[in-house]
């Protein structure tokens, strides 16, 4: 193999981001890109990316055809977060024996939410000897994936408080109002009600992921979406906010042990957090023995790394065990300089002595 | 199985340290100890650990008798930290079909530093069937795993800095001879040429390692050990030292690729070092896309990480394929919070759904 083959079904921001990423690397070939929507439909990735020379790949809609047909070693599914909605998908793919990355937050760690479903998604990549993952920078790294990864020099853990701080600033309309930001607190309120605000999605799985992955017990999950009101004036490019107005949202979640916190995680998401002095970053503390104190600043940024951590698992997927897969399943995750395609000729042998 | 059956080599710091761990978890038992020290040979390790009842294990030094004839899932060996002082052990360890965790710092990485060496055990333990791994906090964590792993985030990675600041306070004269503690400046450039100020053990590895993982090219390697002047008096349980005189050993080492630096990781120890205002802790930044900037302070503790690490992933270590592994052919490590036989038995079943 020359050069893995690839889908990017799914051409949002977060499909730009990974056909930036690809087209930059060795030994990785995007040959089909599906999206539904209109506006850039038939268009050539490379014109909707601007880049000056065309890519030969044009934005296409018939996905029963193109997962059929078109020969490809995986599919990158970035249309939806919820299982639900890209479940026939899934199946679609694996049945036509493609592996699979999906950003679908809920995908992360479906396990003990979506029993059945799993069964079903591991029983048919086994069939088709391929493999399926949910990954992402969170649910999928920062507050799951990292804590579990730095509980490995802990002796023993008690309780896990992590948080991820970010900024909203960059992002449009679509998603501050799924953050409530600019509604008034009473607004905010009925907003969470019918459901609009969306908040963090993938608590659950995170906080399942690490509660087996440690064995950390936890009887109970509940979580929180609180409006953060600002006392400052803030303004982004695409909207400004008076104090008093809702700023962002703070989206918090309990893993509980006989009424007890076990696991507290937190993602308080703004525009303009700096005005009131609040740093973005990441921020992991583990109680136990030792104790852990674990800062990023800033925080990963969440489009970049989402869009790197899916790259750079392609050849691993493609050359691990088949099934339904988590990231408990891999092998220490990394980075990747060099040829994708020769990575997993690497892999595939097992290693140099083999 | 239900227990895992440890043999532990090496009954020092970190070996009890060990101990202390195990004997509280689920699922492992030590079934016999090693040690060749006079002052501790045939005493129970309850005695020795101060625990009241005894353990009814003695410490022994009948090497051959014990890894021959003693039923065992793995041994731990902590003897010593080069690749050549530990080769005849591990090789008696595997070829009596056990599998093997060891904290020689030389082993995290021995494939380029030690090819023939390392094509030998890695075929001795394929057929004997059996695992033998190298780990620890650091070398094993700090300045090559977690790094390793933080880069999976990143879509391209140019250089990497990383830094380990420790305490030495707590250590007696022995540590304290190997950074050099309590001499002149001229007495450490000695130091250094007679080979008695050791510094760190197992940069050359580290930096092995993370090349290799990301494919971020080196082509050459060099390390620096410069004693670290007090500027003010400093004062532990075992030395004081006077401003002038040798507080520890700055030792850096270099990944170069053209001569320039790609991979540079430190390592100063030494004691008091907030007398300077110098909080401990460990720093990995990664210029890149995006770049990251990530602190844990203080530090995490090297005796009780290592041991932690050691046996976390003790099952991991005996469930998977056999040969010579490295933190890389880990699945994503993790603390173990349940009992250890029955997290092997899931293992060795594959998954929830196999």
């Amino acid at each position: 193999m020359k050069e893995i083959k690839i889908i990017l079904w799914g051409f949002g921001a977060m499909g730009k981001s990974m056909a930036e990423n690809i087209m930059c690397k060795k030994g990785l070939k995007i040959v089909a890109v599906l999206d539904k929507d209109e506006k850039i439909l038939h268009r050539d990735i490379g014109d909707i990316l601007n880049i000056s020379s065309p890519s030969g790949i044009l934005v296409r809609n018939d996905f029963n055809n193109v997962i059929r047909n078109i020969d490809a070693d995986i599919v990158i599914l970035a249309i939806d977060s919820y299982i639900e909605k890209v479940i026939e998908y899934i199946e679609l793919i694996l049945e036509n024996k493609k592996n699979c990355i999906t950003l679908a937050e809920e995908m992360i760690y479906p396990y003990t939410t979506n029993f059945s479903i799993s069964s079903k998604i591991h029983r048919l990549a086994k069939e088709n000897n391929v493999t399926i993952l949910g990954t992402g920078i969170n649910p999928g790294f920062v507050l799951d994936s990292m804590i579990v990864f730095m509980s490995s020099v802990c002796n023993n853990i008690t309780r896990i408080n992590a948080s991820r701080i970010n900024d909203l600033s960059p992002y449009g309309l679509t998603v501050l109002r799924e953050q409530g930001v600019g509604l008034s607190q009473e607004e905010f309120g009925k907003g969470i009600l019918n459901g609009n605000i969306v908040g963090h999605i993938g608590f659950k799985q995170s906080i399942e992921f690490i509660s087996n992955a440690i064995g950390l017990e936890v009887d109970d999950f509940i979580e929180f979406k609180e409006p953060i009101i600002t006392n400052t004036y803030r303004e982004t490019k695409f909207i400004n906010i008076q104090p008093g107005m809702v700023a962002g949202c703070l989206h918090s979640a309990y893993g509980l042990k006989s009424g007890n916190p076990v696991i507290v995680l937190e993602h308080p998401q703004q525009i303009c957090p700096e005005s009131e002095t609040i740093d973005t970053g990441d921020y992991i503390s583990i109680e136990g023995d030792p104790n852990i104190h674990l800062n990023i600043n800033p925080e990963l940024p969440g489009g970049v790394g989402s869009a790197a951590i899916t790259v750079n698992l392609i050849p691993q997927v493609i050359a691990c065990k088949s099934g339904l897969k988590t990231m408990l399943d891999m092998k220490l995750p990394h980075g990747v300089q060099g040829n994708f395609a020769e990575l997993l000729k690497k892999y595939r042998v097992g290693d140099l002595y083999d």
